[in-house]
């Protein structure tokens, strides 16, 4: 199944549960925004375009559990919706761009359960849109890699970061499907670990080849000749910078030192070109995720942490973007992009 | 007590089982060489200074334990035991030469037990001078840093690592007794955490102010001004490269791209300046420790893993190295400094 879904029979979102991978797989079902809110957060899905989708099927869960009898009262209370959902995550840009558009769909019904058709349709069509954008990504980026290619990425920019088929590593199963072989080095991604659960996970299940290291190996590899090309996914690209799982502006200085191309793979509506670097605010985790993995204590229980979730990489660091609207190159004049 | 040491009473070595720290406090007894073995392996005592006296120690004990009756004989299985200690751990060169300091003490024996005996006061005086030898290094290398500096270091080169005070922890001890305030960042360093589980604790125990973050935010933390210099510990100095923990390279062309100072602490007996990077070997580790954490799973069983312990990081992006014998700048002539 898709990594996201609606249920029509139940009126709920269906989701795997990322959290347990791969040592299960598990799909759980959001019956309330509680429950979507508390998936978010604790990342059972996760993965900018994989979030879009969430926001807007949150508003359709919202308008079909609404008892509201009024359009102007359902209007105010999707908007309510909104604004809580956008707060399970402030830095990955396509929350709120998967909410706003949802809602920005209301205007279009004439009564009550107009709107809540309306919504839904749109939160389906945000999905569907998804997976024909990944391909479409998945396509143009595929001709930047070569046969026999290896390719270094960061946490899961894949088919669990999406509705289907992926961005970074939809480019390598667009390249895979193209008849080229890829190699593909996965970053581990502390703390949680999304490179070594679902990355590998992912690329096993398709055969392609999977190596696993630390996210510390990625200068060693580089230096050893290991990486012909890094590939990650974005949470939002503001006018100056990439915000992506920490660790990826790491990887960026230690591509550039190696003259590795370090290529980013996002949909346009990664795209926040009237943000800057230092006007987004990177989400902090709670200090536990360092401190233990699940369960297992792995430091002590009072450690002081410092736990940002993302991280800013200079577009200099940059060498292409890969987008569903092809492949762009510095300058990158992300108003020119969007138009 | 210290990190490693030799029971009178017993005839046996003692050491503290790090891998159960924090979590646990357990001192362990080897009274065979096979535990011993065992122990380095599996890093229950780890770290280049405190496996020289682990070497040292194992040849005390091989003496302690032989049923010989002729010096030859003993001497040969001295030999033997020093041959299978070493190949515990083909990198650390500090092992080798615990092994092979004691081993050329035994020509001062006039008679079998003389032997025993030489050995052992050997081993003694090595980890004796190990302390000595942490003191003057840290004494040396305090002066690099400054009151209100935050330091970042990499795995664990403090008292754990050492018989006792440390080497890059040890410069922060050192400073922080000469009256400076000093703050930490350590690095969890995966895939045995033992920055996270190992320095945090130390430095907690000591009351310095110690962060601990994920080693994929080095380049994020350096990005955002929160680093002032980066201490490493050493594994294998040879004349062009230093060998240590997998990550120090990643940690060393970023701390050369934000123009911060790298500090190498590392005592003399770390030094091997008639080899090069490429003659030395890097040992691979087990699988297993990026498949599981502990028996926790926490990647696909069957994932294809590049695990080496060890990377080479380039003199070249060494600001200093500190030792007993002062602090050196390039060009590094080892040759000149062992003299």
């Amino acid at each position: 199944m898709r990594t996201i879904d609606w249920n029509d029979e139940s009126n709920s979102i269906v989701m795997i549960d990322q959290t347990l991978l791969p040592m299960e797989y598990k799909i759980i079902e959001c019956r309330t925004l509680e429950s979507l809110c508390e998936g978010i957060t604790s990342l059972r899905v996760r993965g900018a375009p994989a979030l879009g989708a969430a926001g807007a099927f949150g508003i359709a869960l919202a308008a079909t559990l609404s008892n509201a009898d009024d359009m102007d009262i359902l209007t105010e209370e999707l908007k309510a919706a909104a604004h809580r959902i956008k707060a399970t995550r402030p830095t990955a840009v396509n929350l709120a761009w998967g909410v706003d558009r949802t809602i920005s769909a209301i205007p279009d019904a004439y009564n009550l359960d107009g709107i809540r058709d309306v919504v839904l349709a749109e939160a389906k069509n945000i999905a569907d849109e998804d997976v024909k954008t990944n391909k479409k990504l998945g396509k143009h980026g595929a001709r930047l890699l070569d046969d026999g290619d290896t390719v270094m990425t960061h946490c899961n920019a894949g088919r669990m970061a999406c509705v289907d088929w992926g961005t970074a590593l939809g480019v390598i199963r667009s390249a895979v499907d193209a008849g080229k072989e890829i190699n593909v080095i996965a970053c581990e991604t502390r703390p949680l670990n999304q490179g070594g659960r679902i990355t590998t996970w992912e690329l096993m299940q398709d055969n392609i080849p999977v190596t696993l290291i630390t996210d510390s190996m990625s200068g060693h590899v580089m230096n050893n000749g290991m990486v012909d090309k890094v590939i990650v996914g974005a949470d939002r690209i503001t006018g100056d910078a990439v915000f992506n799982k920490i660790g990826t502006y790491t990887h960026s200085v230690l591509a550039r030192e190696h003259e590795i191309p370090f290529f980013v793979a996002a949909p346009i509506s990664t795209f926040d070109p009237n943000n800057w670097e230092d006007t987004v605010t990177i989400e902090q985790r709670d200090s536990k995720e360092l401190r233990f993995f699940r369960d297992l204590q792995i430091a002590p229980a009072d450690v002081k942490v410092y736990n940002p979730a993302f991280d800013a990489t200079p577009m200099e660091n940059v060498t292409a973007v890969i987008t569903e609207k092809g492949v762009f190159y510095p300058p990158f004049l992300l108003d020119e992009l969007i138009a």
